[in-house]
């Protein structure tokens, strides 16, 4: 059975949707909990309604091709249920692990808008895949702020939590 | 409570242990599955025995640390878990699903490597900083590699899919 390059491209598109819905849920879960962390707060804060601007743009590729947002695909479904599961955790190091989570779902991110914009040159689809480069330009942004300030946030973190009386996990 | 960061830096370096296990398991499926991708089969077949080395590398670390490799921690088990649910999927883009989750593993490894730099810096740990930053550029290339062949693998499957009669998905 062949399929043709435009159908993989509306699924990578769904997915892509579905992604960035579940990353404002986990950018918005961690920024409300942080307490004394303010630089991630505020930038988590920050790029977290860039998540809606992206949804609306893949939104609006999806009605122009003729397609629409319904049903999670398969591996979306997947990826959504593991962000969620990392958005809600309830661990001592929570910050450490949050920004990580944060860092792996943006790069999540990249690869999808990687193949998406392969996907929409093959399908000759030159207006999907300027949107999908986009896209893929501030996602690669926020990867880098949040892998340039890991280390930071890591020995923010180690000296709160060897402070007897510092709360240190958010 | 207070924490030592010598504690902190012990469980994180069992997290990253448990990975390169399951990185391997991962890389190791996707190559042995892959038929009609070459380049990336042989990538993934050469660069899978480098995880044994790492794994050699945290579990040097972990014994001169007096701590050793039991049991998974917390978010160490669902990441190995995800791992295991990405490298097992039956999907019909499974070469394209496969590169990505290879890429977002490695951007796993990153961040934790990351982060075990800082901690073995804030416990005064020269060598297994050492070692973590070895590593650390070892998944860098890695990532950089995938993340660089993700269009062509995309535009190849795309192009076997599309074709009556041809398999596309490994």
């Amino acid at each position: 059975m062949s399929t043709d390059a435009n159908e993989h491209l509306n699924d990578w598109l769904r997915d892509a949707h579905a992604m960035e819905k579940q990353a404002h849920t986990m950018l918005d879960s961690l920024a409300s909990r942080l307490e004394h962390y303010p630089d991630l707060r505020s930038y988590l804060t920050q790029h977290r309604e860039a998540t809606h601007g992206q949804r609306d743009q893949l939104e609006a590729c999806l009605k122009r091709r003729g397609s629409s947002v319904s049903a999670l695909k398969d591996i979306g479904a997947r990826l959504a249920a593991f962000g969620q599961e990392l958005s809600g955790m309830l661990v001592s190091d929570e910050v450490v692990k949050g920004a990580m989570s944060c860092y792996v779902f943006k790069q999540m991110e990249i690869a999808s808008y990687t193949v998406l914009v392969a996907a929409a040159d093959a399908a000759g689809d030159q207006e999907t895949k300027t949107v999908c480069a986009q896209i893929l330009q501030q996602e690669r942004q926020m990867a880098a702020w949040l892998l340039e300030h890991l280390p930071a946030i890591t020995t923010a973190f180690l000296a709160r939590a060897a402070t007897p009386g510092a709360k240190a996990k958010v």
